[in-house]
C-alpha cells in the first residue's frame, strides 16, 4: 500500500509500505477513506518529537471502513464505517476506567507517533472496540474527520475544562483550527460573549462567521486594554489558551476575572511565569489536558442533531495520492488561508 | 393607589388601597411599570391556597422603578429600574447562604401570598438588596417580566435539576408558559432532541417555533410508544414534568432511560405512584424544587447577550387598569391562545 | 467440581457439575477461595427472580485464584489472586464507558443469575480484565469478599447517591448487611450524625459499634418524632432506604429536610406513594441505583489505607462443603445474629 | 479601651484607643473574649502589606460577645456569643451571592487590614448578620478561635480546592498552622495517605499525632524521590502548597500525578515557573484562593459532632494584656514550638 512516511527531520515521502496485519485479538485493520493533517504532524517533521523514528507512517485522524477484525473485537465487523480516534484506549487500565484515555497504560496518543498512523491506505487500530466509533448511516463522513482530534481537543481541553456556562464571557487566544474548534463547541453552553484573539485578520473573520461576538487582532491593539473595555474591567470568566507559547499563557493570567478558569489547550515547549504574587488570592483555576476523546460519542450526537457543523473547518480537499501537495498547502496556512485539509483515498 | 385584591374564593376586585410604606430598614417601595398573571394566581382565586386571606393584593411578578428605600438598602436608590423576583431572599439565613432562597427563613414566596403583591401601582419589597435586580439601560423591560418567575422556574426546576447536556434527548411534558420556558432555556445546553408533549395543538405549534425538535399530542397518540420510536426504545435522558398531575408524573417514569433524570416542575395537589418495583435498578434521579431565582443574574446576562428571547412568551397586552379583562383572557388561555399577558401601569 | 445448584423454588443442592471452560477470548476461569451468600440468593430460592432457571449455580460474590485466561485477557494471569465483582462489565459498551456497569450491554448482574455463579469450586468470569480486581499482596482476602457486592452497594447506591457531606445528618433505614455497609462507608465523608433505624435490637447494637451516633428501634418508638427531636424539627440531609418496602421508602419522605436526598438502596417488589403534594416545593432529590461497582478500586485503597474494615461484617464461617448449613444460618439471620457468612474452599 | 496598634514597619504598641461605635445599620460591636495572632500579622509588622497604615488596630480572628447592634441586624442581639470571621461579607454583592465572600465588593479581608481589627477589647463588625456566626451553648470557645481563619483556610483553599477523595494520596507542603489545618480537615474525606513535608522535625512530629501517614523532612532527604517511593512513581493525587514560596510551588509540580490537583494555600510574594513543557499533557488542575469562609457553618457542625478538634492547634495561652509577650512567642515559633497562641480578655 501507499503511505506518508517520516524519514527524520525535514524528510518525508509518499511511498510503498506493507499493508498492516492483525497482531493482537483486539486489533482491527481499517481501510482509510478520508484523513487530514494536524499541526502536530508539522512539529514531527521539524524533529520536535524525538520519539517518532525514521520509517514511521504519520497521521492520527481519519474515517474509514473496517477491513478485518481480531478475535476479541465485538463492536465492529468488516464493512463498518468508522471514525478513528487520535487516542487509543484499551478500556481496561485504571486511567481508561476513569475516562482519562489520554494516559491509557496501553495506548494514549500512539497513532502516527509510536505506531504507524492514518496517512496511508490502511491502518492497524489496537483496541478497536474502544478506539473506533461507528459512523451513523447517512452522516457527512468528511465532516466527521474533524472529530478524530480537533473537535474533542477544543471541547475537552478548552470548553469543558474551562467550565463555560450560560451567560459567561469567554476569551479564546488563538484562532487556528483548535481555537476555532473551541469556539464552535463553547457555543454548546450559550456564553453571552466569546472574544477571539489572533494576529491573522483572515482567521478573525472566520471566527466571526463561526460565532465570535468580539475579535481582537493582537498585532494591532493592546489585548488586555481591549478586554478590560469589553468586560467593564472585570476580566473574563474563561480564558482558553490555544497557541502554546509562554506569552499567550501569560496574557491569559492578565485577563482572567476573580473566580475564573484558564484552560490550556496549546502544546508548550517551554515553561511560563505564573504570577502567584497576584493570583494567589484571585480564586482562579488553571487546567491542562491532553485530549481524552471521551466526549466523541456526545459530539457525534450533536453533529447528528445539527448542533455542531464541523465541516466548516475544512478549507481544502486533495486526493490521498496528492498528500505531499496537501502538506505544502497546510504548511503555508496563513498564505493559503487554510484551516483543515482533507485527503480522500479514492 | 389601585390594586387587584383577593376577597375569598371566586372573588377579586380592582380597588383603592393605601400606598405601601417602608416598614423595615431593608425595604424598598417600587412603582410597578409592568406586571403579569401567573397560573398560581388562578389557583389562589379558586381557593386552593388557603394561606392567602381576604384583602391580599395578588401578583408576584413585574418590573418597576424604585420609589423609596430603607436605611439599610445599599444596592438601589430612587429612580433605579428593577426586576422584582417572585422569591424574597433575606441573604442571611442558612438557606439563602446556600442559594436555596425558596426556603429563606424570612422570605421565600411571600409576594401576593403572605404579603401584598405586584398587581398594584406600588409594592413594598422586603430585603430589597437581595430580592430586586438592576435592569441594564436599554433592556426590553417587558420581556424581563418573564424573568420574575417563569424563566427561572423552567430553567432551575426543569433544566438545571434535569441536568440537560449537549447531545441529550429531553422530553418536556406540558407546553404551558413554564414548560415553554423550560424549552427555551434547555437550549442553553444544546440537547440533540427536545420532545414536547401536550394536548393543545396550538401550544405544540408554538413549541416548534421555540425550538422543539418533536411534538406529540397526547390526546392523539400513545406518548410512550412515540417516544420509544424516537429514542430507539432507550427512553429520554431528561423528562421534565410541567403539568402538576399524577398521570404526567407517571408518564415520566415510563419514558425515562436508565441513568436519566425526572425533574418535576409542576405544582401537585395529590401524591403519585412511584414504580420502585421497576425503577429501583434503573439508576434514575427524581428532583423537586420551588424556584430559588438564584439564576436570575445569569438569565439577565443571556438576555443581554441575545441567547434568550423571553418576549416570545407574551401573547396579550393590557393597561394595568384593565387587569380584570386580562384575567378573563388568561383564564381562558386555550380559547384565547394566551401564554403570558402583560399589564402596563401607564 | 462441586457447586450449589438451584432447582426451582425452594430447592437447591450441593452437587457435582462440570468444571467451567473458557468460551470467549476475554474469559477467565477462577478457582474460588472464599465466597458468601447474599439476601438476593434467598430471594432467588423463594422463586422471586424468575430469570434464574433450574440448574443454575448461584452466587455473585467471592475471591479466588486465576486458573486460566482467554487470549484477549491481559490484566491477569494464572496464579493471580483476584476479587470477583458481582457486576460483569465489558468495558466497551456505551453504559460501561460512562461508568454505569450495572447496565452493561454485555454483562451487568449476570453471575448466579443468567450464567453460573461463585458458590462453586470454579467459576467462569466473562470480560475478566474489567470484571476482576487484583488483590494486593498481604491483604485480608476474607474481608475483601465484602467488596464483591455489599460494600460498593451501600457506598454507591446509598452514600454517593445520597451526597453525604462533612457535618451532615444522615438516616439509614435498615441495619442489615447493606445498611451497615452504608454506615461504614458514610463515615468516609465525616457526617456529624448518623441515625440508624431498624426493628432488631441486636443489629442496632452492632450499628453503634460501627459508628452510628443514634439508633432508633422502629418497633418501639415513632421514628418521625424521634428524628424531629434529634434534628430540631428540620429533618435529615440524607435518608438511605436499605430495606426495600414501601413503608420505609415513605418514612424517608417524612424525615427528609428541604434540599435533602433520599437514596434508595433496597430492592423493591411494589410501588410506593410519592407525596408530591408536599414534596414538590421541598427541593429534594430521590435516587435509585443498581450497584455499578465502579468504586471497587477506590474501596480497595481505603481498605489498604485502613480507613475501612469490612471484615467487621463477617459473623460466621464455614467450609464451602458445608454451604447448605451456611444457608441455614444466613436464612435465620435474626435468630443466629448473622450478618455475612463466609465459606472457604479448602 | 486597650488595643494592639500598628505604627509602621517594626513598630506596634498596646495602647488606649476609643471604643468603636455603630456607624452603619448593619454593624455590630463585639466585646472580644479570645483572639489570636496570624502569620499575616507578622507580615504586616514587617511592612509587607502597605495598605495597612499607621494607627490601625491589628487582628482578624476571635470570639466574643455582642455588645450592641445596628438597626438592620436581625440575626444577633446583645449578649450573643459569636465567632468572628476573618472575611467580612455583605451578603448582597455578586461575589457574595456566589459564595465568593473573599471578593465581597463591600468587605472581604478588611479586619485588621483596612479597618480596625480584633486584637483589642472591642471591635466593630460591618455586615454583622453575614460576618458573625452564633456559637452553640456549651461549645469550647477557645477552640473555635481556630475557625475564624486558619481552619476554613486550610479546608477551603487546600482540601476542597484540592478535591481530596476517599482512598487518595495527598501531600501537604508546609506543616505550619495552616498546613496542619489542611491535614486535620483533609481527613474529613478519608484519603488513604497524607504525606506531610516540612523542615522542622517538631512540626512533623505534631503532624504524625494529627494523622499524617508519612512525614518527610525536606532538609534531610530528596522529597521527590521519597514521594516516588511512597507512590510507586505515580505521584500524588493532591498537592497542597502551604508555604508561599516559589520552590515549594515548583516541588508540587514535580510530585503531582497525571489527573491530579495542586491547591495553592500559601501567600506568595513572587512569581513561580510553571512547567507547561511537561504539564501541558498531564491533565492537572492548579487552584488559588483567598479563603471565603463559606464553610464556617459546616465546620462548626463538625466541631459539634466531634469530627474536628481544632483546639489541638493551640500551644500557648496569654492574657490579652500580655499580647506583646504573645507576639514574642509567636514570632519565634520554631524555638518556642508554637503553633497558635490564644489571648484572653479577662
Amino acid at each position: 500500500m501507499k503511505a506518508l512516511v517520516y524519514h527524520g527531520p525535514g524528510s518525508k515521502s509518499w511511498e510503498e509500505k506493507p499493508k498492516p496485519v492483525i497482531t493482537h485479538p483486539a486489533d482491527a485493520i481499517v481501510k482509510i477513506y478520508k484523513t487530514t493533517i494536524c499541526g502536530t504532524d508539522l512539529h514531527i517533521l521539524k524533529g520536535d518529537v524525538p520519539e517518532v523514528t525514521d520509517g514511521r507512517i504519520l497521521g492520527h485522524e481519519g474515517v474509514g471502513i473496517v477491513e478485518e477484525t481480531g478475535s476479541a473485537v465485538s463492536n465492529f465487523k468488516k464493512g463498518d464505517h468508522v471514525l478513528i480516534s487520535c487516542i487509543t484506549s484499551c478500556g481496561k487500565c485504571s486511567y481508561c476506567k476513569k475516562g482519562m484515555y489520554s494516559h491509557c497504560g496501553n495506548g494514549g496518543w500512539i497513532l502516527g507517533h509510536l505506531i504507524d498512523g492514518t496517512q496511508a491506505e490502511y491502518v492497524r487500530i489496537p483496541y478497536a472496540d474502544t478506539s473506533l466509533y461507528p459512523i451513523p448511516a447517512g452522516a457527512d463522513e468528511e465532516a466527521l474527520v474533524m472529530l478524530s482530534d480537533i473537535l474533542p481537543t477544543g471541547f475537552e481541553c478548552g470548553v469543558l475544562n474551562g467550565q463555560v456556562k450560560p451567560g459567561d464571557t469567554v476569551a479564546i487566544i488563538g484562532a487556528g483550527p483548535v481555537g476555532l474548534a473551541a469556539l464552535l463547541t463553547a457555543q454548546f453552553y450559550s456564553p453571552a460573549e466569546i472574544i477571539m484573539v489572533d494576529m491573522d485578520d483572515n482567521r478573525l473573520e472566520v471566527a466571526k462567521t463561526f460565532g465570535a461576538t468580539h475579535t481582537i487582532n493582537s498585532n494591532q491593539v493592546n489585548v488586555v486594554d481591549e478586554i478590560k473595555k469589553i468586560t467593564a474591567s472585570r476580566g473574563v470568566d474563561t480564558a482558553i489558551e490555544a497557541v502554546g507559547v509562554s506569552a499567550t499563557f501569560e496574557l491569559c493570567q492578565a485577563i482572567i476575572a476573580p473566580g475564573g478558569v484558564i484552560a490550556n489547550v496549546g502544546v508548550h515547549g517551554k515553561s511560563a511565569q505564573l504570577h502567584l504574587e497576584t493570583l494567589w488570592s484571585q480564586n482562579i483555576t488553571i487546567t491542562t489536558r491532553l485530549v481524552d476523546t471521551v466526549t466523541t460519542p456526545m459530539l457525534l450526537k450533536t453533529v447528528q442533531g445539527n448542533k455542531l457543523k464541523p465541516g466548516q473547518l475544512i478549507t481544502h480537499r486533495f486526493k490521498l495520492n496528492d498528500i505531499i501537495q496537501a502538506y505544502e498547502t497546510f504548511g503555508n496556512a496563513g498564505r493559503e488561508k487554510a484551516l483543515k485539509v482533507i485527503m480522500t483515498n479514492e
